[in-house]
C-alpha cells in the first residue's frame, strides 16, 4: 500500500524539487521513490487539515529498525571476535541508540524532508530518528538487503559514527573496576567527601578507595555520577583496559 | 575465528559422518561447514572435559537471532498490510516466540546434532530454539542474506508454521472485547460465579456480563485464564473479530 505524495504537494514541480531533495541526501536515484516519500511522512500529517493524506512511516520504521538492528548486528560479530553475547548486545545497543540516531538524521538533513504537523514547527528529538529508521526501511524495500547495507555500513554508520570514541564513551567504569577488583583480590569503597552548590544545584564529590587507599576524585549532579568519574579516574591511573 | 570440529570426533570417519547429517538436514551443501558446526555447540561441550574445545554458539545465535527478527519483520510487514507498528512488533513475537523456536528445532532434528554436557543426557528445551537461532546465523554468513531469507521462508516458516493458527491462538481475546465495547458502548463486567478442586488443584469459573447480560463462561487455573476463555466465548458467540 504505497501512498502517492503528490497530494502533499500544489504543484508537479514542488513534488519534483521534494524528490530531487532525497535524490541529493541519498546519493543514488531510487527505483521506487513512494518508499522514500512514505518514510518522511509523520502521523501529524495524516491527522491534520491534510485529510487526504493516508499512511505514515511507522510501519517502515518497524522493518527499518529490524534492518539497522542486523546490519549493526554483523558488524559487532565481524569486528569483536572475544566478545560474548552478552556484550555483543550491549554493543550494538550503544552504536543504536536513540540520541545517536536523532543526531545523524540531523547531520544528513533528513529533518527537512520530513513532512508533518508540529507544534511551532518544531520537530521533535525523536521524530527524526524515527524517520532515519524508516528510511532504512525504504532503502531495503526499494534496493533489497545487500545494497541496502552496504550503503548503510559506507554512507551512514562509517561516516557519523566513531566506534572506538563511543565505545568508550559509554564504558561502564564502575562495574570494570569492581569486577577487576575482584579478579585482583582488591577492595573497593566509596566515600562522599562533599558537596558545593546550592540545594538544586548540588554536585557531590566522591573518592573511590581501593585497599583503603584514594585511587580517583568524581564530581556530578548526582553521587551516581560522581562515582562514575571517579572509577573513570581510577580505571586511568591503574591503567585497567576495558574488562566487559 | 571458526572452530574446527575435528577435535570432537575420535575419527575423520565420525566427523564426515557428522557433516552428512547437516547436509542431509539442510537439504543443501555448506560452503564452510565450520559455521554450521559452531552453530551445534552447546557452552557446556567447552567446560566439560574436552578442554581442547574452543568456543560455542552463543555469538552464533546472537547473530541470527537478528537475522530471524528481520526475516519475519518482512513478512509481517508484507503479510498485513493494514497493520500499525505496535501490531507488527506483537505479531512478530508471537510468530518467533522461544517454545515455538524449540519445536521446530525438535521437527528440524537439530537436536540431534547438538553437542554439549547435558545432565542425564537430556538436551533443555531452550538450548533447542538456541541451535535454531544460531543455524540461523551460520546459514546468514555461509551464503549470505538473499539465500537465507528464502531458505528459511521456505523450509522452515512456511513448512513449520500455521500463520494463521499462531494469530488466532495467541488473540488477547479479553483486550479485543474492551476495545469493541468501548466502540459499541457497552459495559463489561466479570463475575466470579465459583471454582472448583483441591486447593492446590483450584479452578476458577467466571461469567463474562455484557451490559448486564451472561455472555460468556470460562474455566481456568487461574482468575485470568478463566476470564481469558470466557472472553474468548463471548468473542466467538457475537462475532467480534480481532480488534487489535
Amino acid at each position: 500500500m504505497l501512498y502517492n505524495l503528490l497530494k502533499v504537494f500544489k504543484t508537479d514541480k514542488e513534488h519534483k524539487i521534494y524528490r530531487k531533495k532525497i535524490e541529493n541526501i541519498l546519493g543514488f536515484k531510487p527505483v521506487n521513490y513512494a518508499y522514500y516519500e512514505m518514510a518522511f511522512l509523520h502521523s501529524s500529517a495524516s491527522s491534520s487539515q491534510k485529510k487526504n493524506i493516508n499512511g505514515h512511516n511507522e510501519r517502515l520504521e518497524f522493518l527499518g529498525d529490524s534492518v539497522l538492528d542486523l546490519i549493526v548486528a554483523d558488524i559487532v560479530y565481524q569486528q569483536f571476535p572475544d566478545k560474548k553475547e552478552g556484550e555483543l548486545t550491549r554493543t550494538r545497543a550503544i552504536i543504536v541508540n536513540r540520541s545517536q540516531l536523532n543526531q545523524i538524521a540531523e547531520t544528513l538533513g533528513l529533518d527537512k524532508l520530513i513532512i508533518g504537523n508540529f507544534v511551532r514547527n518544531v520537530l521533535p528529538e525523536d521524530v527524526k530518528g524515527n524517520a532515519l529508521e524508516a528510511l532504512v526501511g525504504a532503502i531495503y524495500l526499494d534496493k533489497g538487503f545487500q545494497f541496502c547495507q552496504n550503503y548503510i555500513q559506507k554512507n551512514i554508520l562509517n561516516k557519523h559514527l566513531n566506534f572506538q570514541e563511543l565505545l568508550t564513551e559509554n564504558r561502564d567504569y564502575k562495574s570494570e573496576l569492581f569486577m577487576w577488583a575482584q579478579r585482583n583480590k582488591k577492595s573497593i569503597r566509596f566515600e562522599t567527601v562533599g558537596d558545593k552548590g546550592s540545594a538544586t544545584k548540588k554536585r557531590y564529590i566522591i573518592n573511590i578507595l581501593i585497599n583503603g587507599k584514594v585511587s580517583g576524585t568524581g564530581e556530578g549532579v548526582s553521587k551516581k555520577k560522581a562515582e562514575h568519574m571517579a572509577s573513570k579516574n581510577a580505571c586511568h591511573k591503574l591503567n585497567i583496559n576495558r574488562q566487559i
